[in-house]
C-alpha cells in the first residue's frame, strides 16, 4: 500500500506482525488541520506555534483587594499612628471609569481591577479599618449594600512597598512571545492559556471519525432473542469503545449480514463520515467470508491506490487481516477476524496506532515493561507465531487470565495486560521475564 | 454541612486543605445509578453483580473453516490415502438448518457454526482437497461463485481427535457464573462482554453533570474585543475542560456579570441541568463579591441542607473557597477563586474528587509520588499555609515552572505536576524531597 513498487511478497507470504505495522501506519496519514472552537480542540494536537497577541495581564492590575495608594503617604503608618487617606471611589475588576489617586488620597481596588493612575502600590484591606473607623477589618463590606464604602476615609495600619500587590504588565506573558509549541496536545491547561489570550479558535488535527461494523449472519444484537446457532454482536459494541478510548469519533454500524452486495453498499454509504473504517469478521479461509469478496470493489476501482489486500499474519490470535483503502478519496480501513479476543487484540496492534496516527500524536503505541510470569505452568505458544496472551499486570508481575483460545471473552474482560510471547519461543517458565502491553 | 450538628469552627476559622476537603467529600454522595445503552456506560461503573444468563459460546462450534467430520471416518488419512467422504452440504455461521453427519459423510463448516449432529471433529480446510480434488488447498472457494463446493466429495488427508477445533458450548462462561463484579469500570473489554451475553443495557452510576460559570464583569468572550481594564475569560473554558477530564458531561454557561441578581437567577435556570455546579471568582473579601452574596438565597432558603458557606483555607493558591448545597435537590456547589490559577489548582483538589465520588470511582484523587526537588535556588512557601507549586516531573525529578503568582497561566500551561509544600515548611531546599500530585 505504502509504496508504487510492485509488491516483493506473494499472496502466501506470512506477514510478521512488524511487516504489517509497518506498511499500515506508512499509508496512513494524519487529517487535514481545522479551525476548532477551544472546548471542541480538546485532546487534539495543535498544528501551529501559539504566541501572544497581548501582554499578560495586559496592564497593571491588583492582586488584592484593598486600597490603591501612593507610598509616600503611608509610610510610617501603624495601628497607632494609622494614615487617613480620602477615598476617592472604588476601582472594580473591569471598570473603565478614569480615576486619579493623588497625594493624601486611596481608591477602594477590588483584584483584578487596573491599577489607577497615581496609585503606586495597594495596601490589603485587613491592613485597614476598611473605612468603618474600628481597627482592622477582615472584608470590605458589599458595594451594593453599603455604598458608602466607595467614600469617606479610610485608616490604613501598614506602609507598602512601591508596587507591593501590583501584578505588573506582561509578567505572565509579553506579546510576542511563543506560549504554546506545535505538537501540543490541549488539555484543560493549555486550554486555560488559549483563552487567557483571547484566542476563540484553534488550529488542530481533529478527531478522526471511525466507522466500526461486524459482518456475521450469525449475530444478533443484544437484548434480542437469540435464535438457535446465533451469538450475540459483541464486536461492534467493544472496537466503537475501544475507538473512542484511542482519542476518535466512533460509529457503530450494526452487524451486517453475510452478504456481498449488502457488505458494499453499506460500506459506500459510510464512506462520507469516515476517515478510518474497521470491519471485523469474514477475512478467514471460509466459504462465506464476504468481507473478502466485497471489499476489492468498494467505491471507484479504477481510482489508482484503492483495494484491500489480506493476508495471513504470524500471529496468534488475529491470524487473517485484511488492509487498504476504499473509495475515491481512500479512506483506509482495516478489515479484522471475527473472534472477539482476534478482533480486540488486532485493535490494540493496528488500529488503536492507526487511530493515533491520523490525530497525528507523537506516541501511537500502548506503553510496555518487562515483567516476571507468574504462572502455575508453563506456557505454551506457536511456533513461528507471536502470540499474545491476555494477562493481569501488578508490580512487575503479570498473571496470565483464561486460555489461547480466541472465543475467551470473559477472560477478556478481566485482563489488563497482553503478553508478547516472540516468534521462537514456544514455551515460557513461570518466573521467567516477558515482554507485557498495558492496555490501560 | 456534612452533619447536623452545630459547627464547632466559628466564621473567622483557617480551615485546612484536609478538613474542607473531609467536610466536601462526606457531604456529596455518588449519583442515584441508572440503565443506560452499553456504549452510554463507558467509563462508568457498574452497581450490580453480572451473571450470564445463557452459557458461551452458547453451543458447540467449529473454530476453524473446515469439514465436520466423525472421527472413526478419517483415522489413519494421509495424503498419499486420504479419506474421500461425501459432503452433505454447508453449515454457514448463523445457520439454522438442520443437517446430520452420519458415517462416510462430512459437513462443510465454517468458523463459529453449530457442530451438526453426529459430527465429532473439524478437519481444517487446509488438510483436505477442498472438493477440487487436486491436493491441499489454503481456502474454501466462495460459495456465492461456486455452489457447488457444498457437496461432491472432499479428500481428508489427516485424521483428528474427538473435538479437535471445536470449542464446547460453555467453554467461556456457564450459565449462572458471575462474570462482572459491582464495582467494576466499564472499558471497551467489559462492553464486550456485556453485549456477548445478550445485554442491551446495564444498570451504572451515570456521568454526572457539571455546570461550570465564571463572574466577574471584567471578563471578556475570547475572540471578543478587548476593552480598557478588561480581561478574556479562562476559567470557564479550563474548567469545563478539566471537568469533562474527570468523567462529567460538563456544561460551560458563559462568564456572569458582577450582579448577584444575575447570577442567582443563572445559578436557578442551571439547576435543572446541574449534578454539581461550580463558580470562580467573587468569594474573596472585596466589596463587589457577589457570588458570596448571591449564594445564601438561591433556590427555596427554607429547605434544610441548604446555603452554601464562604471559608478561608490554610492553603496557596486558593484561599477563598465556598462550599454547600443550593435549591430544592441540595445540589453540590464548589465556589472557586477567580485568579485563574488558583481556579485550577481547587478544580484539582476538591471538584476532581467530587466528580469521582458521584461517579462512584474507588479512586477519587490524583496519584501522588515523592519527588527530589530540581530548583536552583531553594523555594519559599507562606508558613502555615500548604502551597501547591506548579512543576514538570520526569523520572523521580521535579522541577518548578514559573513562581507562586496565581495569574501565572503560561507556566500553567507548561506543567504536568503540582508541588506540595507542607504548611509547617517554609523554605525547601534543592534536592530536597517533596511530595509531587501527577496531573496527568
Amino acid at each position: 500500500m505504502s509504496s508504487a513498487e510492485p509488491r516483493t511478497v506473494g499472496p502466501d507470504h506470512l506477514w510478521s506482525v512488524d511487516e504489517h505495522l509497518e506498511d499500515v501506519l506508512t499509508t496512513v496519514r494524519p487529517l487535514e488541520p481545522i479551525e476548532l472552537h477551544l472546548l471542541d480542540a480538546q485532546g487534539c494536537l495543535l498544528v501551529d506555534d501559539v504566541t501572544v497577541p497581548v501582554s499578560l495581564p495586559p496592564f497593571d492590575n491588583s492582586s488584592m483587594d484593598g486600597y490603591a495608594v501612593r507610598t509616600a503617604d503611608v509610610s510610617g503608618a501603624s495601628e497607632e499612628f494609622p494614615a487617613v487617606l480620602d477615598v476617592v471611589g472604588d476601582v472594580a475588576a473591569g471598570s473603565a471609569e478614569p480615576l486619579h489617586v493623588g497625594p493624601g488620597q486611596a481608591a477602594r481596588i477590588m483584584t483584578g481591577a487596573p491599577l489607577p493612575p497615581g496609585a503606586e502600590a495597594v495596601v490589603p484591606v485587613e491592613w485597614t479599618d476598611g473605612g468603618l473607623g474600628g481597627g482592622p477589618v477582615g472584608a470590605m463590606r458589599a458595594r451594593s449594600l453599603h455604598p458608602e464604602g466607595a467614600g469617606g476615609h479610610v485608616r490604613v495600619y501598614r506602609p507598602v512597598e512601591a508596587r507591593a500587590h501590583v501584578r505588573a504588565q506582561g509578567s505572565d506573558v509579553k506579546a510576542g512571545d511563543r506560549v504554546l509549541k506545535a505538537g501540543t496536545v490541549l488539555g484543560p491547561a493549555q486550554i486555560a492559556l488559549l483563552a487567557a489570550i483571547g484566542r476563540g479558535t484553534v488550529r488542530v488535527r481533529p478527531r478522526p471519525r471511525v466507522v466500526v461494523l461486524s459482518t456475521g449472519s450469525e449475530l444478533v444484537q443484544p437484548g434480542e432473542r437469540l435464535g438457535p446457532g446465533r451469538i450475540y454482536d459483541s464486536n461492534s459494541f467493544a472496537l466503537t469503545a475501544a475507538a473512542r478510548d484511542a482519542g476518535a469519533i466512533a460509529y457503530r454500524v450494526g452487524a451486517v449480514t453475510d452478504d456481498a452486495d449488502t457488505l458494499r453498499s453499506t460500506i459506500e454509504d459510510q464512506l462520507v463520515r469516515a476517515d478510518l473504517l474497521v470491519t471485523t469478521g469474514g477475512v478467514s479461509v471460509g466459504a462465506y467470508d464476504v468481507v473478502k469478496e466485497a471489499l476489492s470493489h468498494v467505491g471507484d476501482a479504477d481510482e489508482p491506490g484503492g483495494g484491500v489486500e489480506f493476508r495471513k499474519l504470524a500471529m496468534q490470535p488475529g491470524k487473517p487481516q485484511g488492509f487498504g483503502t476504499v473509495g475515491p478519496e481512500h479512506v483506509p480501513l482495516l478489515a479484522l477476524p471475527g473472534n472477539p479476543v482476534s478482533a480486540y487484540v488486532s485493535f490494540e496492534l493496528f488500529v488503536r496506532p492507526v487511530i493515533r496516527t491520523l490525530m497525528g500524536l507523537p506516541d501511537v503505541h500502548r506503553p510496555t515493561v518487562r515483567a516476571t510470569l507468574a504462572a502455575d505452568k508453563a506456557l505454551a505458544s506457536p511456533k513461528g507465531r507471536r502470540q499474545f496472551l491476555r494477562g493481569t499486570y501488578t508490580d512487575g508481575e503479570v498473571r496470565p487470565v483464561g486460555g489461547a483460545g480466541s472465543h475467551l471473552v470473559a477472560a477478556l474482560a478481566q485482563a489488563d495486560a497482553l503478553i508478547v510471547v516472540p516468534e521462537d519461543v514456544e514455551s515460557v517458565e513461570p518466573g521467567a521475564e516477558v515482554e507485557v502491553i498495558l492496555l490501560g
